[in-house]
């Protein structure tokens, strides 16, 4: 049965055929998934590996730009077939190929020190081998049914973490950390599920069960407006806030105009003044408005910068408003001893966001959110009758997303094999890296620095010293139009440097607090790679040098 | 610097001062984060790589049971530590062999042919191989600039799903398969973001933007319900449905009381007559309440049940009514000619989910949600100034989660090494050996077979023939006290097959048309995994009347 007829075979299809043994029967399939036990089946799978290995080996090395010179347009007119073939295409051996050389030197080098434009780099490469490891186990943390220990180390790595941000006593991690009743936190699939995560905890909270009321979660927002009487829920965060929070709202039926951008100071930290006089604005004329939360920021995605997280504690605490800390990108700083300070206050959060994925070094991807209080999750718990009893160890009670991978195996081996002194060491390079660049930058005449890093990452632009003076004395009207010239500068700058394909900084628009230039382009660079040092940076800044005075020399002519 | 004193030494700690040199300077971080060229590094390199397999392959064939016998309690109590050490505790040479005799051996081995109760099974091993090619390029598809060709790879594959549930023609997806305009659908974490989805851009539609009005998204609930006057929005589903739909409409701030249940008929498919009445009772008696949609079951989680979905589309196109099929398990029925016609009426549904992780075998987790409007997913755009730009092939903008890993080019490989007829011979080999369990089970007189399958998923109970026989004739009281003890029966049986750590099946609540018995409890078997035939089946059931015999005859004792 399921043989091949001859007239079935495309041309030239020895290869195909070939590879249409490897499924077109049962015993065929029986192959691919029992690992037999003899040495020549042990020798291809390893042989496969090797393949993978070291494939991506060479690629890692020999590109050390961010990517080949092919267009967008050209690349996808190569991926157009939509057709599913009835037999196999492709033996796995023929697949890695494909993969190694068909599509890994069309995907972005992020593991290149020379990219520098975003929140993802190089990972060690232990890393691999974990996800090796989760895939291989294919655990479902779902439920204790399909993980078992696997549940138990998920929540250990999250006692862990807790532990870190909140620094509870050995009691309280006693109780809690392998309670069935209780939870710490949560695996999301990234920050803006984080963050939906907390809001969403934060407004069955808020919109609690009472006297005739199911809450929230059952009964639906507009009911939970009436029985509390409210209008309107807000969150407040500054304007450098993550757009996940304006998504996370829209999901939750609260609207995302509903989170209320608030100015920052000079430091683009929030304006704890602002944010003051806009409680009290909305206390008084919005008597029906409620605040569901404030959102302090650790590590603004544009700007890495950092909230007066105690500050907004003290206004969260007196007003009884849900503190939320987006600590995505900034929470691993609390390894280094050096600069754990900087997020002061973080203690105080009733929920904090942080993703494995970025300062953590995992691979993609891996979203946590962390609640002070144990019981805040119970706001979302759901049970099914065949999975997920209460009570149980069950994780998939008290989660956003049902299935989920073991991806904490990942996060408790690599805290294993670094210590909190190998993250600490990551994390200060950055930190320091990013500001010998700034002093970098302002040493070169030819660069503004337009945002002085306070973690590890910062912006700047192409402004050359005639502009730069130009600008300085320049009225309203005509600082306008300058600056609208430079940001269509700083754009070309860009994207000649990407399309060049050696290195690659991301670009943003600010609006700065002066307000008199309007939005602002901006470049951005993240330090987060170890192997990213100051003479890669100096080579970025001078091929930005040498674009601007060979291919954009007409920018930059600004006539007053 | 970082020379780690002598005091600074666990006693005994020769293992872990040799350990600390990995990370306790920046030459080691290095080490961790470029892969050298020369020999002895990429010999180091397949070497964990071998210790994984084959420590993994070892325990995969030794382990036929499901787990090792060491209740919950004891495990937890192995994992309490709540510290991070300063320094690493480990190498990644020891992580590898503490994951594999330290956790997978209490982890619960999904691969086995008698791992029977969940929707988990084995994978094939190239799975694993592809997962570690995702983990090493970590692409980031939230954006073209740490993903491009990737992204492109993404948007084909879904246009391949689309068009083997859809079937529209080559010009459709010659226009939409790389547009930066539309989608064809999203991967998201797992099966309940898939409807979450799925609901979330059906809820942004009924309640859009009109004069003097944002939309839901925008402006939330409240007001969108006053701007379209609507009090409530209802979505109906089979008592059968998953609870994600619940949860979904939980999170989407419309309320989980909202989620209505329709009964179904005897072969516990949505009964049609009940959705007409219940949908003519709502509009007659609430002209307030809309329905949001009506999700069809194809593959119900708990009895494999497929909905009535050409009658659904009827009714939903002739009302008006977002249709959605929640196909999370079901969906790669179509790849098998013999049984696609089971889920025929899927192409009419408006949105559909699909996960990877179920019948597509791949490694945990991969949810898809589909829909037929290319425009449909524009309701959920969110863009952010330095990602995810209009009209670039920017993934994030069409999104639930942001950062997402490249699950799609898993997908994508295991299409081409498995074609159609791979899945097909999977599915078929699900479909035939749950109707031969079916006979084996009505063959035997200890056993009821409570619910036939359709696709691969049955229930049945042990119930000895004298007690079927005291069934039959007794009244509805005494039917009730009997069903009560058969249903503790049956959860004590489960529990000990369970416990005895040789094969698993699972157990749920039914509730059944006749509704005489109240609630049942019943044993489920899903057939999934390949490698599972009749043998292993009738010694499973073996080993229940065993269990029966042995340990519980007094709960089979039911006095008249």
């Amino acid at each position: 049965m399921n043989k091949i007829s001859q007239d079935d075979r495309a041309p030239g299809a020895d290869f195909r055929s070939q590879a249409r043994e490897l499924v077109a029967n049962r015993e065929t399939l029986r192959r691919i998934f029992i690992m037999r036990e003899d040495d020549s089946a042990r020798e291809t799978l390893v042989k496969y590996m090797e393949q993978i290995l070291f494939g991506l080996q060479d690629f890692l090395q020999r590109h050390v730009g961010i990517t080949e010179e092919v267009p967008l347009k050209e690349l996808s007119e190569r991926f157009m077939d939509t057709t599913i073939g009835r037999h196999p295409e492709k033996k796995l051996a023929q697949v890695i190929t494909d993969l190694i050389n068909g599509i890994a030197p069309y995907a972005v080098n992020v593991a290149s020190p020379y990219f520098v434009g975003h929140m993802t780099s190089a990972i060690p490469f232990f890393m691999v081998h974990l996800s090796t490891i989760v895939a291989a186990l294919n655990q479902n943390v779902v439920k204790i049914e399909t993980s078992k220990v696997v549940s138990i180390v998920e929540k250990q790595v999250l006692a862990k973490i807790h532990r870190l941000i909140y620094g509870f006593p050995e009691d309280f991690y006693k109780e809690h950390i392998q309670s069935g009743y209780t939870s710490l936190g949560g695996f999301v699939e990234d920050g803006t599920l984080a963050n939906l995560s907390a809001l969403w905890v934060a407004r069955n909270r808020l919109l609690g069960p009472k006297e005739g009321f199911a809450g929230v979660e059952q009964e639906g927002i507009a009911r939970a407006f009436a029985a509390h009487g409210v209008d309107r829920l807000v969150v407040l965060i500054s304007q450098l806030g993550h757009y996940s929070l304006r998504k996370s709202a829209g999901v939750l039926g609260l609207g995302s105009d509903n989170v209320l951008a608030i100015g920052v100071d000079e430091h683009n930290r929030m304006d704890i003044g602002e944010l003051t006089s806009t409680l009290g604005h909305l206390a008084k004329t919005e008597p029906r408005t409620r605040v569901l939360a404030v959102v302090g920021i650790s590590g603004a995605t544009e700007t890495g910068t950092v909230d007066p997280l105690g500050k907004i504690a003290d206004i969260c605490q007196e007003q009884g408003i849900h503190f939320h800390v987006d600590a995505a990108w900034g929470g691993p700083t609390l390894f280094s001893e050096k600069y754990a300070r900087l997020l002061s206050g973080i203690e105080r959060a009733d929920s904090v966001t942080i993703d494995g994925h970025k300062q953590f070094y995992m691979p993609m991807t891996c979203g946590m959110v962390y609640f002070k209080d144990p019981e805040a999750m119970d706001a979302i718990a759901y049970n099914a009758r065949y999975v997920a009893r209460p009570g149980s160890v069950d994780l998939g009670i008290r989660s956003l997303a049902g299935s989920r991978p073991s991806t904490s195996l990942i996060l408790d081996s690599a805290l294993k094999i670094m210590g909190a002194q190998g993250y600490a060491l990551l994390i200060e390079h950055g930190i320091e890296t990013a500001a010998s660049l700034a002093e970098e930058i302002e040493l070169r005449e030819n660069f503004q620095l337009m945002t002085r890093p306070e973690l590890n990452i910062l912006t700047y632009r192409y402004c050359p010293p005639e502009i730069q003076k130009h600008l300085a004395t320049a009225g309203p009207e005509e600082a306008l139009v300058i600056n609208q010239a430079l940001n269509e500068a700083n754009i070309a700058l860009q994207r000649r440097q990407r399309e060049a394909g050696k290195s690659f900084v991301s670009r943003t628009t600010l609006r700065f607090p002066d307000g008199r230039n309007g939005l602002t382009v901006v470049l951005r660079v993240v330090i987060m790679n170890p192997m990213t040092h100051m003479g890669i940076l100096r080579e970025i800044l001078d091929e930005q040098e040498s674009i601007a005075a060979r291919q954009l020399p007409e920018s930059f002519r600004i006539e007053p």
